[in-house]
């Protein structure tokens, strides 16, 4: 059994300064939000669980699973990893906005815990427009989705910080030019780190792992 | 080049009505409308290529796009089947209603045309919530997105008439299992009819250009 928290439309519509709020607060309390963004079924589960058990000895994690109206991803996150993670019903909403985010953790045991990660609805479009309060967005791009997707969907590729190259495993099956991607992202965000990742496998979940322990330790300075 | 529209937000609160509205004027005109809808990556454009090259000779075909802000699809359905193909710019926007349908159109020569597809936004969430005006809604479930998506993403799969399930060539590569899958669709919508395809190969293909004459048939009559 998981949490499942049924999740209210925002009523600030100044969304902006609201998730600059939550980030202070959480700042306050050194607790680091990644905010994981990614098309329905490029694998962001899996990507938590691997990269989670790779974490959790280091640092105590705690996972917000955002879904529809499922709690499929929530309980298969608690049974693989151990680690807390609770549901948000969107009630078929297609993002989540500070608000929402922050009504999901007051439903998590934030006390020690340094890592929380949001798993956003699976959705290329909406929820790159609202500013959750997390420190980071990360999203997943798959392999099988095809390497023009920064072309397609701008602003998600904008405003992450990283991204993930998932399903590396079935390259040869696609016709996906890693270095091409890698160009199209770096014409929507010349910062954006690109790690290829194989959350099957496992293959570059330890860089991704590495990634976040950096991040969260920068944080709590 | 092909024609690109800048498509405005509805200022019409009651979509369905203005939806039922549209459908009539079609009716009228003899002009059949789909509104294919997906994930991003899914395969929409090949699929529509190969299905286009299918029917061309048989019916007057036109396409309308929507797309973010590029118009690489557009390009790629006017360059590979001959047909008119336009460009609706959403502007960022995550779906499609009536009014922005309308709008698109009004900008293709509909005189004597038979069939109209309407590529939606690639998006699982939100083009479900609207109803564009089609005469029926399809949609396209890739393989690598896994076979759990009818209960992940609920109201696209209830309101779909047809579910292609595409890239089928690489179902050895992946954890899918299509009876499965068939039997979550048949939960969401036990009318939905599903036909499995890949779009790279051209299987199947031939199945979804004959139920589109058949729709196009029964419309006219």
């Amino acid at each position: 059994m998981v949490k499942v928290i049924e999740i209210k439309k925002s009523v600030f519509a100044e969304n902006d300064k609201d998730a600059a709020a939550l980030r202070s607060d959480l700042k306050g309390r050194g607790v680091y939000l990644l905010n994981l963004m990614s098309s329905p079924g490029a694998g962001k589960t899996t990507t938590l669980i691997g990269t989670i058990n790779r974490l959790k000895d280091k640092i105590k994690v705690a996972v917000m699973e955002a879904d529809i109206d499922s709690d499929v991803d929530a309980v298969k996150i608690k049974e693989a990893t151990g680690v807390e993670s609770i549901q948000l019903h969107t009630g078929g909403m297609c993002h989540l906005d500070a608000e929402m985010t922050r009504q999901g953790l007051a439903n998590v045991a934030l006390d020690g815990c340094d890592l929380v990660i949001l798993e956003n609805v699976g959705n290329l479009v909406c929820p790159a427009e609202f500013d959750t309060g997390a420190v980071r967005n990360a999203m997943i791009l798959s392999v099988p989705e095809g390497d023009d997707k920064p072309l397609k969907y701008p602003l998600m590729f904008t405003v992450c910080d990283l991204v993930l190259i998932n399903k590396t495993d079935v390259m040869p099956y696609f016709n996906f030019d890693i270095e091409r991607c890698k160009e199209y992202i770096r014409r929507r965000n010349p910062n954006a780190k690109v790690i290829p990742v194989c959350a099957k496998t496992g293959e570059g979940l330890d860089l991704f792992a590495e990634w976040l322990l950096e991040e969260v330790k920068n944080w709590k300075q």
